[in-house]
Formats: structure tokens, C-alpha cells, sequence
């Protein structure tokens, strides 16, 4: 018997708390620590605010990030913002309690065209200190990005590729629903996406790893958000939408070579009320292929699965900043290999 | 601008040439030898043996094995034989000569339970010369295995996982389309079966790789093997199929547990006038998922594309015995990471 793998959940809200159940469960890991700023979870036990039946974990939660870190974890599961500049000091943080980090910060997921400078500065402080990281999830982490690059294993040229996402909202959690602005005017929409508040982040590093790993000379990254317009009424557990209503957003990345030829499209739509959700995706070269995930891959559930699962492939990894693209992804099996 | 990886390719039947054709339209590698002990290609110039448009490539197809290796190639790809026992002695050469292996060898691809010997003194002999080697393609390597375990890095629980592949033979090569017994009688088809010569190789070690990968617990493996009869005449490029004739195999193998029960299913249907080829993941648990790739992927194209698109990983690999499921599967791209 190996010893388990020491873990801290670094940020406790929906995904965080998604996470920590699904740690609990597997046997190879013990959490041995929890942080979360926020006043109402500080000071209590992490299993009940989780939420977990076999609560409690005896793990109380703590704000105090650096005396946490200090017990050096093998492995810190950050999960608290979209943004890697917002990140970088708790990353940093994380990097020099020499514990490795699988983070659900989507703009760390593929930062080396949108934030060359925040990259650069991880990869060599993980190096420093010996460990390794990677930003991972669903989406960026898996079905718009490492999935179309493994698909491509079977391609001998590829020209374009392109991902589709249909996200079914209504399922999804109320705080989702509001992210996404279902219910708003379009004028509320657009304005809520000029102030960034509408946005799903991660569709333009899903672009440039996708360029990068297909060799496609995408020299030009764009991104387009428009409302998605409800055409009959849709009643959730938390909302109602009427005709005429934003139900979601419409996202649309494009990587564009130098001479504005389109290579890597990547389109999201997640709404309420979406009829045929399904993750879709085509190469097209030698030979032309397609796949589809028929359903899509649920958001939350899957994005914890990827996380978790991602935990032996970031221990086995060398030293510095890595990518979905660069682990060999699959289920947690710490001890597989025979 | 890096050194080109030096590929020596070992074996140049149909498979062999198709990948030879793919590496030399790869600007990062040089072919700088080739190996086949036919007469009928022995001597002459590699280019002409695969048929390329740009032949000669000024590289001579020789029967001196030892010879060509000599030369160091910092990756052979290796493609004479699905027979594991058979081509151990060529294997072992290679890594002598110190040079990575991408090879196509069936019961290479996950041989730890199948062959556990064999696998135990090339993984030792890797170690030594300090290189790595991979037994891969389409399938076993790709569709019925390494998709599946990248598949299940969205689920939190496994239960089961299931693989179905259906593959229109029409449209495939002679020497496969009489490899599955097209056009034969059932009693030629069962002889055939019974001899060894009707089997498509890799299954055992696809479900050997699945359940390891997904931490089912798999105790023991079956495999069947039954003709796929003719409803109606099926007439290909080279041969012909009458009502009652066999028009291909249906090929199942099972992973069960101690008390018999079954976790893993694959399940490969390779026929002349298969209607709805396409390949298909099931995984049973939390959540149910699966994946579809219309029209499946073709295998001659798919099994030199992962071929060929497995040398990056397999340089970059620790020294040993590796597996596709071990390396971050993708495009050929030795030097996309920024």
C-alpha cells in the first residue's frame, strides 16, 4: 500500500466543494486542508460545508492560505477565479509550499499567447521549486481542447478544426443561469457583457492550444458574445424566461492565420432550454473526421472528474507549467501501471 | 531550427509503406534507413518500394537489420508482425542500437497481462540502453482504448465501459479483405479461426488496458470469434460475396470479474458492406457518457497517422516500456509547446 496522496482544496464554492466530495471518495487521497476566504465557511468543518453525508472530515476550513500551505501538501486543488491575473500570488503561494496545483482557473489553462508574461513567471517558479501545475476542467481542459487535439492522433493533415458545445442551462446551478444573463433584456445582456460580467472564460487559450498542437499558423485570435434569444418561454428550477429574453449566451472564438484565413473555430452556446446539447467536433484534411458526444459532457460533474482525474498525471509530470494537451488524461488510477 | 529526428523504418509492407509515405512529408524527420527482408524489395530504393510520387528518397531497403541500425536512429517504427514472441528479437536489436520504437505490433500495445515475460524484459532492456518503445495504432492503440480511458476523464465513477467498432471492409485492402474471410464458407471461416489465421489481434490487450486504466476489476478475459455471414451479394474492388458466405468477423472480448461479472465489452464488427460503420464508447456510471465517431476511423489512415503522430510523445517519454494510454496522444507537432 502506497501512501495516499496529501491534498488541500484550495477555494470552496460550487466546484471547489464538487471537487473536495469527489476526493473524499477515492481511497489514494487524504485532505489534509481546506481555504476559503469567505466568512460564512471560515472556521467550520469542510465535509459540512460541502455538504458531504459523511460529514464531518475533521479538515476545518481556513483562511489563513499561507499556514495551510505550509503543511505541503503533495497536491493543492485551486479552485477560486476565471482570472490567472487574480490568481498568480495564491499560485505562487501554492508553488513554494513545493505542492503541485491542478487549478480550474480557466485563463491558466493555456496561458502562453494571452498571458505570456504570467506563464513564463509560474513556469519558472514551479521549476524552482520542483513541482508541477496545470489549469484544467471541462471547458478549457477537455472537450474544446484536449479532445480535439487527441482526436487528431488518427490525422494525417489537418486544414481546420473546428468544436461545437450546446450546454443545456437548465439543469446547470442558479449562479450559471445568472452568468449567462437568462432572463435579461438584450440591452441588460450587452451591457453585462461590456462589463465582462457575461462571459464564459477560456474559448481563446482552447484556441491557441488547439493551434499550437495541430500546427496550424493561427496568428490572430477573436471572440464574439451575443445574446442567445429565447423563442418560447423556458421555466427552470430557479427562473423563468420569456420570448424575447436573453436564454444564454452565443460565444464564438475564431483562430485566424496571418491573412485572415479561419483555421480553429470554437463555438458555445449555453442556454436554458437547449434542445439538442451535444459536444461536437470535425477535423477537416486527410482523412475529414468527426465526433460527438451525444448529451455534451455536464459542466460541473465533468469538470470535477477532470480535475481529480488529473491529480496522478500532475504528480508523474515534470517540473513547470503544464497543459491538458502535455498529460496523458484518464480516470484516477494512481497505481495502474502493473 | 532543431535536428531532424533521424526514423529508420523497420518493415514495409502495406502499413510500413503508408507510414513511410507520412513521415516523409513530416519536414522535422529523415528516413535514413529502411529494413525488409522480401526479395522483391530488398536493393531498391525506398521511395519506389511505398510507391511515392517523389521517389527515389536515395534510402536502400536492406535485409541487414543490424546493419541499418547501427546507425542510431533516434526512433525506428516497427511494423512486421502482430506477434509479440515473433518479433522480439527485432524489438530487442532496436534498443540495442539505442533508438526509440514506435511499433504496430498488436500484442505490444498493453502485453502485461498477456504476455507479462515479454513485456518484462523489454521494459528492462529499454531501461538499459535509455530509450522507450510503444506499440500502437488505430486498434488496438486508439479507438478501443486510448479513447475510452480519455473518454472516462469526465466520469467520477465507472461501473462499465463498452466499445463497439464497425468497419465496412469494401472498402479496405485485399490482404484484409481475405484476412477476415470474406467470401468464405462458414466451415472454411471456423477452420481458418481454428488455425489462427481468421483473427483480428488486440483485443485482449484493449480490455487488459481499459480495465487497469479505469480501475475495474478484471480477473479474467474472453474472446470470441465468429463469422459476420452475407445477407445479400456484396461485390468489392476484388472480390465478391454471395448470401451465406462469411463477409467478415464479429470479434467480442470480455473483461469479468472474480465472480464473472462483465465490466468491459468490446465489440469489433469488420465486414464487407458494414452500412453504418462508425465507432462507439458506452461508459456506465456517474455520469453515463458516450462518444461516437461517425463513419469510424479509417484503419489504414488512423493506424499511420497515430504511428507517426506517437514519435513526438515517445521521444519525450521516460525510458522503458510505454503505452499509447501513457503518452499525451496528438498531432504530429515535435515543437508546437511555446
Amino acid at each position: 500500500m502506497k501512501k495516499k496522496i496529501r491534498a488541500i482544496q484550495y477555494g470552496v464554492g460550487p466546484i471547489g466543494a464538487s471537487i473536495a466530495r469527489l476526493m473524499r471518495e477515492k481511497q489514494a487521497i487524504e485532505i489534509i486542508g481546506a481555504i476559503d476566504t469567505d466568512p460564512s465557511k471560515v472556521g467550520r468543518d469542510l465535509g459540512e460545508v460541502v455538504g458531504a453525508k459523511d460529514a464531518p472530515w475533521g479538515v476545518i476550513v481556513s483562511a489563513e492560505a499561507k499556514e495551510v500551505l505550509e503543511q505541503a501538501a503533495d497536491v493543492v486543488i485551486h479552485s477560486t477565479s476565471s482570472s490567472l491575473e487574480k490568481v498568480m500570488d495564491q499560485l505562487l503561494l501554492c508553488l513554494e509550499a513545493e505542492s503541485c496545483i491542478v487549478s480550474t482557473c480557466e485563463e491558466l489553462s493555456y496561458p502562453f499567447r494571452t498571458h505570456p508574461g504570467l506563464a513564463t513567471k509560474l513556469d519558472t517558479a514551479a521549476k524552482e521549486w520542483g513541482v508541477a501545475l496545470v489549469g484544467t476542467g471541462v471547458n478549457p481542459g477537455f472537450v474544446m481542447d484536449k479532445l480535439v487535439v487527441t482526436l487528431a492522433a488518427v490525422s494525417q493533415r489537418i486544414e481546420h478544426a473546428k468544436a461545437l458545445r450546446i450546454v443545456d442551462a437548465s439543469t446547470r446551478r442558479l449562479p450559471l443561469q445568472k452568468k449567462i444573463g437568462a432572463g435579461m433584456s438584450v440591452e441588460e445582456f450587452r451591457a453585462k457583457v461590456a462589463e465582462g460580467v457575461i462571459k464564459h472564460v477560456g474559448l481563446p487559450e482552447s484556441v491557441a492550444m488547439v493551434a499550437d498542437s495541430l500546427n496550424l499558423p493561427v496568428e490572430q485570435i477573436t471572440e464574439t458574445i451575443e445574446p442567445k434569444m429565447a423563442s418560447e418561454r423556458v421555466q427552470t428550477e430557479f427562473l423563468a424566461v420569456e420570448p424575447g429574453q436573453a436564454a444564454g449566451v452565443h460565444q464564438i472564438a475564431r483562430g485566424l492565420s496571418k491573412d485572415g484565413k479561419e483555421l480553429v473555430y470554437l463555438e458555445l452556446q449555453m442556454y436554458v432550454g437547449a434542445k439538442d446539447p451535444a459536444d461536437t467536433i470535425s477535423l477537416t484534411g486527410h482523412p475529414n473526421i468527426s465526433l460527438v458526444i451525444p448529451g455534451g459532457s455536464h459542466g460541473d460533474i465533468a469538470t470535477a472528474s477532470v480535475v481529480v482525474n488529473s491529480i496522478p498525471a500532475i504528480l508523474d509530470a515534470p517540473a513547470g507549467l503544464r497543459t491538458s494537451r502535455d498529460l496523458p488524461l484518464g480516470f484516477f488510477s494512481p497505481n495502474a501501471r502493473p
